[in-house]
Protein backbone atom coordinates (compact mmCIF):
# COMPACT_ATOMS: atom_id res chain seq x y z
CA UNK A 1 0.00 0.00 0.00
CA UNK A 2 1.88 3.31 -0.55
CA UNK A 3 0.12 6.46 0.82
CA UNK A 4 1.28 9.75 -0.15
CA UNK A 5 2.95 11.61 2.92
CA UNK A 6 1.89 14.97 4.54
CA UNK A 7 4.12 17.37 5.98
CA UNK A 8 0.96 18.87 8.15
CA UNK A 9 -1.34 17.06 10.28
CA UNK A 10 -4.58 18.73 12.07
CA UNK A 11 -4.82 18.77 15.48
CA UNK A 12 -7.99 19.70 18.35
CA UNK A 13 -6.74 22.17 20.92
CA UNK A 14 -7.89 24.58 23.14
CA UNK A 15 -7.18 28.26 22.19
CA UNK A 16 -6.27 30.10 26.04
CA UNK A 17 -6.61 33.78 25.70
CA UNK A 18 -6.51 36.63 28.61
CA UNK A 19 -10.66 36.55 28.25
CA UNK A 20 -11.46 33.01 27.24
CA UNK A 21 -11.04 29.48 26.24
CA UNK A 22 -11.54 28.08 22.35
CA UNK A 23 -11.70 24.60 21.02
CA UNK A 24 -10.09 24.50 17.75
CA UNK A 25 -8.37 22.45 14.84
CA UNK A 26 -4.78 23.40 14.37
CA UNK A 27 -2.21 22.66 11.64
CA UNK A 28 1.18 21.27 13.15
CA UNK A 29 4.47 19.82 11.29
CA UNK A 30 4.54 16.58 10.68
CA UNK A 31 7.87 15.09 12.75
CA UNK A 32 8.91 11.66 11.74
CA UNK A 33 12.16 9.53 11.82
CA UNK A 34 13.39 9.03 8.07
CA UNK A 35 16.42 6.44 8.39
CA UNK A 36 19.18 6.06 5.96
CA UNK A 37 21.18 3.20 4.70
CA UNK A 38 23.75 2.66 2.07
CA UNK A 39 23.84 -0.32 0.10
CA UNK A 40 27.01 -1.27 -1.85
CA UNK A 41 26.93 -2.78 -5.56
CA UNK A 42 27.68 -5.72 -4.13
CA UNK A 43 24.03 -5.72 -1.80
CA UNK A 44 25.70 -4.74 1.30
CA UNK A 45 23.05 -3.14 3.31
CA UNK A 46 24.74 -0.35 5.96
CA UNK A 47 22.57 1.79 8.38
CA UNK A 48 24.23 4.93 8.65
CA UNK A 49 21.44 7.24 10.38
CA UNK A 50 18.10 7.93 11.95
CA UNK A 51 17.04 11.61 12.02
CA UNK A 52 13.68 12.91 12.43
CA UNK A 53 12.19 15.23 9.72
CA UNK A 54 9.77 16.34 8.27
CA UNK A 55 8.20 14.00 5.16
CA UNK A 56 9.14 15.50 1.75
CA UNK A 57 11.97 15.71 -0.57
CA UNK A 58 13.49 12.46 0.87
CA UNK A 59 15.65 11.47 -1.49
CA UNK A 60 17.33 14.98 -1.68
CA UNK A 61 17.86 14.66 2.12
CA UNK A 62 19.48 11.19 2.26
CA UNK A 63 21.73 12.62 -0.75
CA UNK A 64 22.72 15.38 1.11
CA UNK A 65 23.38 14.15 4.45
CA UNK A 66 25.52 11.70 3.17
CA UNK A 67 27.29 14.20 1.20
CA UNK A 68 28.27 16.47 3.82
CA UNK A 69 29.53 13.49 6.00
CA UNK A 70 31.61 12.85 3.47
CA UNK A 71 29.99 9.40 2.14
CA UNK A 72 29.14 10.51 -0.88
CA UNK A 73 31.74 12.44 -3.04
CA UNK A 74 29.03 13.24 -5.70
CA UNK A 75 26.24 12.76 -8.27
CA UNK A 76 28.31 10.11 -9.68
CA UNK A 77 28.37 7.81 -6.44
CA UNK A 78 24.99 7.33 -6.86
CA UNK A 79 22.86 4.65 -8.74
CA UNK A 80 19.91 4.66 -7.37
CA UNK A 81 17.44 6.13 -4.80
CA UNK A 82 14.86 3.94 -3.31
CA UNK A 83 12.41 3.55 -0.60
CA UNK A 84 12.68 0.33 1.60
CA UNK A 85 10.13 -2.35 0.03
CA UNK A 86 10.37 -5.18 2.57
CA UNK A 87 7.44 -4.54 3.90
CA UNK A 88 3.52 -4.91 3.12
CA UNK A 89 2.93 -1.16 4.31
CA UNK A 90 5.05 1.34 2.58
CA UNK A 91 6.14 3.81 5.32
CA UNK A 92 8.48 5.91 3.63
CA UNK A 93 10.60 6.14 6.30
CA UNK A 94 13.20 4.43 5.05
CA UNK A 95 15.40 6.12 1.90
CA UNK A 96 18.49 3.37 0.59
CA UNK A 97 21.21 4.79 -1.72
CA UNK A 98 22.36 2.58 -4.04
CA UNK A 99 26.09 3.14 -4.56
CA UNK A 100 27.75 2.71 -7.67
CA UNK A 101 30.27 1.07 -9.25
CA UNK A 102 32.52 3.83 -8.97
CA UNK A 103 31.73 4.82 -5.35
CA UNK A 104 34.91 5.02 -2.95
CA UNK A 105 33.09 3.74 0.42
CA UNK A 106 34.90 2.36 3.42
CA UNK A 107 32.32 1.14 6.35
CA UNK A 108 34.75 2.56 8.57
CA UNK A 109 33.76 5.48 7.84
CA UNK A 110 30.38 4.94 9.41
CA UNK A 111 32.47 4.94 12.62
CA UNK A 112 34.67 7.93 12.40
CA UNK A 113 32.52 10.34 11.02
CA UNK A 114 29.48 9.78 14.03
CA UNK A 115 32.35 9.84 16.72
CA UNK A 116 34.60 12.73 15.65
CA UNK A 117 37.54 11.48 17.75
CA UNK A 118 38.73 9.40 19.64
CA UNK A 119 41.43 11.27 21.65
CA UNK A 120 41.07 13.31 24.30
CA UNK A 121 41.65 16.55 22.60
CA UNK A 122 38.28 16.97 20.84
CA UNK A 123 37.96 20.70 21.39
CA UNK A 124 36.78 23.44 18.33
CA UNK A 125 39.93 23.24 16.91
CA UNK A 126 39.66 19.45 16.32
CA UNK A 127 36.49 20.04 14.98
CA UNK A 128 38.12 22.53 12.14
CA UNK A 129 40.27 19.77 11.26
CA UNK A 130 37.96 17.00 10.71
CA UNK A 131 36.39 19.15 8.15
CA UNK A 132 40.21 19.52 6.87
CA UNK A 133 39.91 15.85 7.02
CA UNK A 134 37.77 15.34 5.28
CA UNK A 135 38.71 17.01 1.68
CA UNK A 136 37.27 20.54 2.45
CA UNK A 137 39.33 23.44 0.91
CA UNK A 138 38.38 26.97 1.78
CA UNK A 139 36.21 29.02 -0.89
CA UNK A 140 37.86 30.57 -3.28
CA UNK A 141 39.22 33.76 -1.80
CA UNK A 142 37.23 36.16 -4.65
CA UNK A 143 33.88 34.20 -5.12
CA UNK A 144 30.36 35.94 -4.96
CA UNK A 145 29.58 39.44 -4.38
CA UNK A 146 26.37 40.80 -3.13
CA UNK A 147 24.70 44.21 -2.06
CA UNK A 148 24.30 45.03 1.53
CA UNK A 149 20.26 45.63 -0.08
CA UNK A 150 19.94 42.15 -1.40
CA UNK A 151 21.02 40.68 1.98
CA UNK A 152 18.25 43.07 3.72
CA UNK A 153 15.46 41.57 1.66
CA UNK A 154 16.55 37.68 2.35
CA UNK A 155 14.82 37.17 5.46
CA UNK A 156 11.74 37.96 4.33
CA UNK A 157 12.15 36.31 0.71
CA UNK A 158 12.54 33.41 2.79
CA UNK A 159 9.53 33.92 5.42
CA UNK A 160 7.16 34.79 2.67
CA UNK A 161 8.17 31.38 0.68
CA UNK A 162 7.52 29.06 3.24
CA UNK A 163 4.39 27.81 2.81
CA UNK A 164 4.56 25.09 5.82
CA UNK A 165 5.59 27.28 7.91
CA UNK A 166 2.46 29.63 7.45
CA UNK A 167 0.23 27.21 8.34
CA UNK A 168 2.24 25.72 11.43
CA UNK A 169 4.46 27.92 12.83
CA UNK A 170 7.18 25.81 13.34
CA UNK A 171 9.64 24.66 10.25
CA UNK A 172 13.34 25.64 9.75
CA UNK A 173 14.22 27.10 5.97
CA UNK A 174 17.22 26.46 3.80
CA UNK A 175 16.99 29.39 0.71
CA UNK A 176 19.45 29.16 -1.89
CA UNK A 177 19.44 32.78 -4.00
CA UNK A 178 21.36 34.27 -6.66
CA UNK A 179 23.44 37.40 -5.93
CA UNK A 180 20.36 39.59 -6.94
CA UNK A 181 18.16 38.16 -4.63
CA UNK A 182 16.53 35.83 -6.53
CA UNK A 183 15.23 32.91 -4.98
CA UNK A 184 16.76 29.24 -6.94
CA UNK A 185 15.27 26.62 -4.35
CA UNK A 186 13.59 26.49 -0.40
CA UNK A 187 13.28 23.38 1.62
CA UNK A 188 11.46 23.31 4.82
CA UNK A 189 12.01 20.84 7.51
CA UNK A 190 11.47 20.62 11.57
CA UNK A 191 15.36 20.19 11.46
CA UNK A 192 17.33 23.04 10.75
CA UNK A 193 19.84 20.64 9.18
CA UNK A 194 17.53 18.36 7.43
CA UNK A 195 16.26 21.61 5.49
CA UNK A 196 19.69 22.69 4.71
CA UNK A 197 20.86 18.74 3.43
CA UNK A 198 17.50 18.64 1.33
CA UNK A 199 18.83 22.23 -0.89
CA UNK A 200 22.24 20.13 -1.29
CA UNK A 201 21.07 17.10 -2.37
CA UNK A 202 18.69 18.30 -4.68
CA UNK A 203 21.88 20.52 -6.26
CA UNK A 204 24.10 17.24 -6.07
CA UNK A 205 21.40 15.08 -7.81
CA UNK A 206 20.96 17.40 -10.40
CA UNK A 207 24.83 17.68 -11.01
CA UNK A 208 25.14 21.21 -9.57
CA UNK A 209 27.63 21.04 -7.16
CA UNK A 210 29.58 23.02 -5.86
CA UNK A 211 27.54 26.20 -5.73
CA UNK A 212 30.21 28.77 -5.61
CA UNK A 213 27.88 31.30 -6.96
CA UNK A 214 24.85 31.20 -4.76
CA UNK A 215 23.66 32.76 -1.07
CA UNK A 216 22.51 30.72 1.55
CA UNK A 217 19.97 31.98 3.89
CA UNK A 218 19.07 30.20 6.81
CA UNK A 219 15.93 30.77 8.92
CA UNK A 220 17.62 30.02 12.17
CA UNK A 221 20.75 30.38 13.72
CA UNK A 222 24.02 29.74 12.48
CA UNK A 223 26.11 26.47 14.20
CA UNK A 224 29.20 24.25 13.44
CA UNK A 225 27.13 22.19 11.47
CA UNK A 226 25.12 24.58 9.26
CA UNK A 227 28.80 26.13 8.14
CA UNK A 228 30.46 22.97 7.72
CA UNK A 229 27.12 21.38 5.30
CA UNK A 230 27.55 24.73 3.36
CA UNK A 231 31.46 24.37 2.98
CA UNK A 232 31.40 21.16 1.26
CA UNK A 233 28.71 22.42 -1.01
CA UNK A 234 31.10 25.33 -1.77
CA UNK A 235 28.87 27.87 -0.93
CA UNK A 236 31.07 31.31 0.19
CA UNK A 237 28.14 33.48 1.42
CA UNK A 238 25.77 31.85 4.34
CA UNK A 239 22.98 34.40 5.98
CA UNK A 240 21.64 33.78 9.04
CA UNK A 241 18.57 35.31 10.34
CA UNK A 242 19.30 33.88 13.75
CA UNK A 243 22.63 34.45 16.02
CA UNK A 244 25.90 32.74 15.04
CA UNK A 245 27.73 30.27 17.43
CA UNK A 246 31.86 31.02 18.36
CA UNK A 247 32.96 27.98 16.44
CA UNK A 248 30.50 28.84 13.42
CA UNK A 249 32.63 31.93 13.31
CA UNK A 250 35.98 30.47 13.66
CA UNK A 251 34.85 27.69 10.04
CA UNK A 252 33.81 30.96 8.61
CA UNK A 253 37.32 32.31 9.32
CA UNK A 254 39.47 29.34 8.75
CA UNK A 255 37.75 28.49 5.25
CA UNK A 256 37.30 31.97 3.83
CA UNK A 257 33.66 32.28 3.94
CA UNK A 258 31.30 35.27 4.24
CA UNK A 259 29.05 34.80 7.50
CA UNK A 260 25.89 37.23 8.15
CA UNK A 261 24.13 37.18 11.63
CA UNK A 262 20.93 38.56 12.34
CA UNK A 263 19.54 39.88 9.12
CA UNK A 264 16.76 41.90 9.12
CA UNK A 265 15.37 44.47 6.77
CA UNK A 266 17.00 47.08 8.82
CA UNK A 267 20.57 45.27 9.14
CA UNK A 268 22.85 42.40 9.51
CA UNK A 269 25.98 41.73 11.21
CA UNK A 270 29.00 40.85 9.11
CA UNK A 271 31.13 38.39 11.25
CA UNK A 272 33.98 37.27 8.64
CA UNK A 273 35.31 38.25 4.72
CA UNK A 274 33.45 41.13 4.41
CA UNK A 275 34.59 41.94 1.16
CA UNK A 276 31.65 40.18 -0.30
CA UNK A 277 29.01 42.16 1.07
CA UNK A 278 29.21 46.05 -0.52
CA UNK B 1 47.23 23.32 32.77
CA UNK B 2 43.42 23.84 33.93
CA UNK B 3 41.64 27.02 32.44
CA UNK B 4 38.09 28.07 33.11
CA UNK B 5 35.72 27.52 30.14
CA UNK B 6 33.39 30.50 28.98
CA UNK B 7 30.08 30.41 27.68
CA UNK B 8 30.60 33.92 25.42
CA UNK B 9 33.62 34.70 23.05
CA UNK B 10 34.23 38.24 21.76
CA UNK B 11 34.41 38.38 17.93
CA UNK B 12 35.07 41.63 15.80
CA UNK B 13 32.03 42.98 13.19
CA UNK B 14 30.69 45.02 10.79
CA UNK B 15 27.27 46.05 11.69
CA UNK B 16 25.66 47.12 8.67
CA UNK B 17 22.75 49.12 8.97
CA UNK B 18 20.61 51.18 6.25
CA UNK B 19 22.82 54.01 6.68
CA UNK B 20 26.21 53.32 7.74
CA UNK B 21 28.60 50.21 8.19
CA UNK B 22 30.49 50.24 11.51
CA UNK B 23 33.10 48.25 13.06
CA UNK B 24 32.59 46.60 16.55
CA UNK B 25 33.13 43.91 19.14
CA UNK B 26 30.48 41.81 19.83
CA UNK B 27 29.46 38.79 21.95
CA UNK B 28 28.59 35.24 20.28
CA UNK B 29 27.14 32.13 22.29
CA UNK B 30 30.60 29.67 22.54
CA UNK B 31 29.91 26.24 20.85
CA UNK B 32 31.88 23.13 21.31
CA UNK B 33 31.69 19.68 21.01
CA UNK B 34 31.80 17.86 24.42
CA UNK B 35 32.39 13.99 24.28
CA UNK B 36 30.39 11.56 26.86
CA UNK B 37 31.79 8.45 27.93
CA UNK B 38 30.98 5.62 29.95
CA UNK B 39 33.88 3.84 32.31
CA UNK B 40 32.25 0.35 33.71
CA UNK B 41 33.51 -0.40 37.91
CA UNK B 42 36.22 -2.56 35.90
CA UNK B 43 37.73 -0.01 33.84
CA UNK B 44 36.22 -0.70 30.24
CA UNK B 45 35.55 2.50 28.51
CA UNK B 46 32.99 2.83 26.28
CA UNK B 47 32.28 6.45 23.93
CA UNK B 48 28.76 7.59 23.81
CA UNK B 49 28.07 10.36 22.16
CA UNK B 50 29.61 13.27 21.10
CA UNK B 51 27.49 16.64 21.23
CA UNK B 52 28.24 20.21 20.47
CA UNK B 53 26.91 22.41 23.01
CA UNK B 54 27.93 25.59 25.45
CA UNK B 55 30.34 24.95 28.11
CA UNK B 56 29.35 25.13 31.46
CA UNK B 57 27.23 22.33 33.57
CA UNK B 58 29.17 19.76 31.73
CA UNK B 59 28.50 17.14 34.49
CA UNK B 60 25.01 17.40 34.31
CA UNK B 61 25.14 17.38 30.45
CA UNK B 62 26.28 14.24 30.56
CA UNK B 63 24.22 12.51 33.47
CA UNK B 64 20.73 14.04 31.76
CA UNK B 65 21.89 12.80 28.27
CA UNK B 66 22.66 9.30 29.45
CA UNK B 67 19.57 9.16 31.81
CA UNK B 68 16.89 10.33 29.07
CA UNK B 69 18.83 7.70 26.81
CA UNK B 70 17.78 5.06 29.42
CA UNK B 71 21.68 4.63 29.86
CA UNK B 72 21.52 5.35 33.69
CA UNK B 73 18.26 4.10 35.93
CA UNK B 74 19.56 6.87 38.62
CA UNK B 75 21.55 8.64 41.02
CA UNK B 76 22.84 5.27 42.30
CA UNK B 77 24.12 4.23 39.03
CA UNK B 78 26.70 7.40 39.00
CA UNK B 79 30.06 6.29 41.06
CA UNK B 80 31.98 9.58 40.11
CA UNK B 81 32.26 12.07 37.21
CA UNK B 82 35.59 13.13 35.58
CA UNK B 83 36.79 15.70 32.88
CA UNK B 84 39.17 12.91 31.01
CA UNK B 85 42.68 13.76 32.30
CA UNK B 86 44.72 11.65 29.97
CA UNK B 87 46.66 14.51 28.40
CA UNK B 88 48.64 17.51 29.30
CA UNK B 89 46.14 20.65 28.44
CA UNK B 90 43.14 19.62 29.75
CA UNK B 91 40.47 20.79 27.41
CA UNK B 92 37.15 20.23 29.27
CA UNK B 93 35.24 18.40 26.32
CA UNK B 94 35.50 15.32 27.27
CA UNK B 95 33.48 13.94 30.17
CA UNK B 96 34.03 10.38 31.68
CA UNK B 97 30.74 8.86 33.73
CA UNK B 98 32.00 6.03 36.10
CA UNK B 99 29.10 3.79 36.90
CA UNK B 100 28.54 2.04 40.15
CA UNK B 101 28.88 -1.52 40.89
CA UNK B 102 24.59 -1.13 41.03
CA UNK B 103 24.18 -0.05 37.46
CA UNK B 104 23.30 -2.32 34.94
CA UNK B 105 25.26 -1.28 32.04
CA UNK B 106 24.80 -3.06 28.19
CA UNK B 107 27.40 -2.09 25.78
CA UNK B 108 24.73 -3.35 23.20
CA UNK B 109 22.45 -0.87 24.19
CA UNK B 110 25.07 2.04 22.68
CA UNK B 111 23.95 0.84 18.93
CA UNK B 112 20.50 0.52 20.24
CA UNK B 113 19.85 3.82 21.33
CA UNK B 114 21.41 5.41 18.12
CA UNK B 115 19.82 2.92 15.97
CA UNK B 116 16.20 2.92 16.89
CA UNK B 117 15.20 0.02 14.82
CA UNK B 118 16.46 -1.94 12.16
CA UNK B 119 13.26 -3.06 10.99
CA UNK B 120 11.41 -1.41 7.76
CA UNK B 121 8.71 -0.12 10.00
CA UNK B 122 10.56 2.81 11.65
CA UNK B 123 7.90 5.18 11.77
CA UNK B 124 6.12 7.36 14.64
CA UNK B 125 4.23 4.70 15.75
CA UNK B 126 7.77 2.75 16.25
CA UNK B 127 9.11 5.72 18.30
CA UNK B 128 6.35 5.57 20.66
CA UNK B 129 6.91 2.28 20.90
CA UNK B 130 10.56 2.43 21.54
CA UNK B 131 9.78 5.10 24.34
CA UNK B 132 7.41 2.23 25.76
CA UNK B 133 10.46 -0.61 25.54
CA UNK B 134 12.26 1.70 27.49
CA UNK B 135 10.18 1.30 30.47
CA UNK B 136 8.26 4.94 30.13
CA UNK B 137 5.04 5.16 31.85
CA UNK B 138 2.35 8.11 31.51
CA UNK B 139 2.63 10.19 34.18
CA UNK B 140 -0.17 10.33 36.69
CA UNK B 141 -3.71 11.37 35.43
CA UNK B 142 -4.32 13.51 38.35
CA UNK B 143 -0.57 15.36 38.37
CA UNK B 144 -0.14 18.94 39.14
CA UNK B 145 -2.58 21.81 38.24
CA UNK B 146 -1.10 25.25 37.10
CA UNK B 147 -3.32 28.45 36.91
CA UNK B 148 -3.49 29.86 32.83
CA UNK B 149 -2.12 33.41 34.20
CA UNK B 150 1.51 31.60 35.48
CA UNK B 151 1.36 29.85 31.66
CA UNK B 152 1.30 32.99 30.08
CA UNK B 153 3.95 34.56 32.51
CA UNK B 154 6.15 32.01 32.00
CA UNK B 155 8.16 32.98 28.49
CA UNK B 156 9.16 36.58 30.46
CA UNK B 157 10.11 34.59 33.28
CA UNK B 158 12.47 32.62 31.03
CA UNK B 159 13.88 35.39 29.02
CA UNK B 160 14.71 37.11 31.75
CA UNK B 161 16.83 35.00 33.25
CA UNK B 162 18.82 33.87 30.68
CA UNK B 163 22.02 36.13 31.04
CA UNK B 164 23.73 34.42 27.95
CA UNK B 165 20.88 34.84 25.51
CA UNK B 166 20.96 38.81 26.52
CA UNK B 167 24.45 38.89 25.34
CA UNK B 168 24.63 36.89 22.57
CA UNK B 169 21.04 36.36 20.83
CA UNK B 170 21.54 33.18 20.65
CA UNK B 171 20.87 30.63 23.49
CA UNK B 172 18.08 28.46 23.88
CA UNK B 173 16.88 28.19 27.74
CA UNK B 174 14.77 25.10 29.79
CA UNK B 175 13.45 26.33 33.01
CA UNK B 176 11.95 24.48 35.74
CA UNK B 177 9.27 26.49 37.69
CA UNK B 178 6.88 24.94 40.31
CA UNK B 179 2.90 25.32 39.44
CA UNK B 180 2.82 29.10 41.08
CA UNK B 181 5.34 30.11 38.23
CA UNK B 182 8.58 30.28 40.57
CA UNK B 183 11.53 29.43 39.00
CA UNK B 184 14.08 26.82 40.62
CA UNK B 185 16.48 25.72 37.91
CA UNK B 186 17.40 27.48 34.39
CA UNK B 187 19.70 25.94 32.02
CA UNK B 188 21.07 27.28 28.43
CA UNK B 189 22.57 26.26 26.20
CA UNK B 190 23.00 26.60 21.88
CA UNK B 191 21.56 23.06 21.63
CA UNK B 192 17.69 22.74 22.87
CA UNK B 193 18.01 19.09 23.77
CA UNK B 194 21.51 20.07 25.91
CA UNK B 195 19.84 22.26 27.85
CA UNK B 196 17.03 20.35 29.26
CA UNK B 197 19.40 17.39 29.57
CA UNK B 198 21.49 19.90 32.07
CA UNK B 199 18.29 20.36 33.77
CA UNK B 200 17.83 16.76 34.35
CA UNK B 201 20.87 16.08 35.17
CA UNK B 202 21.24 18.35 37.62
CA UNK B 203 18.36 17.61 38.78
CA UNK B 204 19.57 13.54 39.07
CA UNK B 205 22.45 14.40 40.63
CA UNK B 206 20.83 15.75 43.63
CA UNK B 207 18.87 13.02 43.84
CA UNK B 208 15.44 15.15 42.99
CA UNK B 209 13.95 12.80 40.07
CA UNK B 210 10.67 12.27 38.98
CA UNK B 211 9.79 15.81 38.77
CA UNK B 212 6.36 15.17 38.92
CA UNK B 213 5.53 18.15 40.53
CA UNK B 214 7.09 21.02 38.31
CA UNK B 215 6.29 22.98 35.13
CA UNK B 216 9.11 22.92 32.08
CA UNK B 217 9.13 25.85 29.99
CA UNK B 218 11.57 25.64 26.91
CA UNK B 219 12.42 28.37 24.58
CA UNK B 220 12.14 26.90 21.47
CA UNK B 221 9.49 24.58 19.72
CA UNK B 222 8.69 21.26 21.34
CA UNK B 223 9.62 18.14 19.48
CA UNK B 224 9.61 14.40 19.94
CA UNK B 225 13.25 14.39 21.41
CA UNK B 226 12.30 17.42 24.00
CA UNK B 227 8.94 15.49 24.91
CA UNK B 228 10.86 12.12 25.31
CA UNK B 229 13.43 13.73 27.83
CA UNK B 230 10.70 15.41 29.65
CA UNK B 231 8.56 11.95 29.91
CA UNK B 232 11.57 9.81 31.48
CA UNK B 233 11.97 12.59 34.32
CA UNK B 234 8.53 12.19 34.96
CA UNK B 235 7.37 15.89 33.98
CA UNK B 236 3.74 16.06 33.37
CA UNK B 237 3.85 19.60 31.85
CA UNK B 238 5.76 21.10 28.99
CA UNK B 239 5.07 24.41 27.79
CA UNK B 240 6.90 25.60 24.60
CA UNK B 241 7.51 29.52 23.63
CA UNK B 242 7.36 27.76 20.24
CA UNK B 243 5.18 25.07 18.21
CA UNK B 244 5.47 21.51 18.72
CA UNK B 245 5.48 19.42 15.83
CA UNK B 246 3.01 16.03 15.09
CA UNK B 247 5.32 13.71 17.35
CA UNK B 248 5.71 15.73 20.22
CA UNK B 249 1.61 15.82 20.67
CA UNK B 250 1.91 12.08 20.03
CA UNK B 251 4.14 11.81 22.82
CA UNK B 252 1.96 13.95 25.09
CA UNK B 253 -1.46 11.93 24.24
CA UNK B 254 0.08 8.73 24.15
CA UNK B 255 1.91 9.89 27.89
CA UNK B 256 -0.58 11.58 29.51
CA UNK B 257 1.40 14.79 29.32
CA UNK B 258 0.24 18.33 29.39
CA UNK B 259 1.57 20.24 26.04
CA UNK B 260 1.54 24.08 25.53
CA UNK B 261 2.84 26.02 22.13
CA UNK B 262 2.99 29.00 21.38
CA UNK B 263 3.27 30.30 24.84
CA UNK B 264 2.95 34.30 24.86
CA UNK B 265 1.40 37.06 27.96
CA UNK B 266 -1.49 37.43 25.75
CA UNK B 267 -1.77 33.29 25.65
CA UNK B 268 -1.44 30.18 24.99
CA UNK B 269 -2.36 26.73 23.09
CA UNK B 270 -2.71 23.54 24.68
CA UNK B 271 -2.63 20.50 23.14
CA UNK B 272 -3.28 17.63 25.27
CA UNK B 273 -4.32 16.97 28.51
CA UNK B 274 -6.54 20.39 28.88
CA UNK B 275 -7.14 19.43 32.88
CA UNK B 276 -3.95 20.16 34.10
CA UNK B 277 -4.32 24.10 33.02
CA UNK B 278 -7.00 26.04 34.87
Amino acid sequence: MMRPRRNTARVDIDRVSEASSRKRRDAVAVEEPLEIRIVTPVGEEHQVAVTMRTPGDDFDLAAGFLFSEGLLAGRSDVADLRYCADVEIQEYNIVTVHLSETARFDPAELTRNFYTTSSCGVCGKASLEAIEIRGCAPVPAEGPIVAAEVVRTLPEALRSRQPVFERTGGLHAAGLFDTAGELRLLREDIGRHNALDKVIGDRLLQGDLPLGDAVLAVSGRASFEIMQKALTAGIAIVVAVGAPSSLAVDVAKEFGMTLVGFAKPTGFNVYTSRHRVV
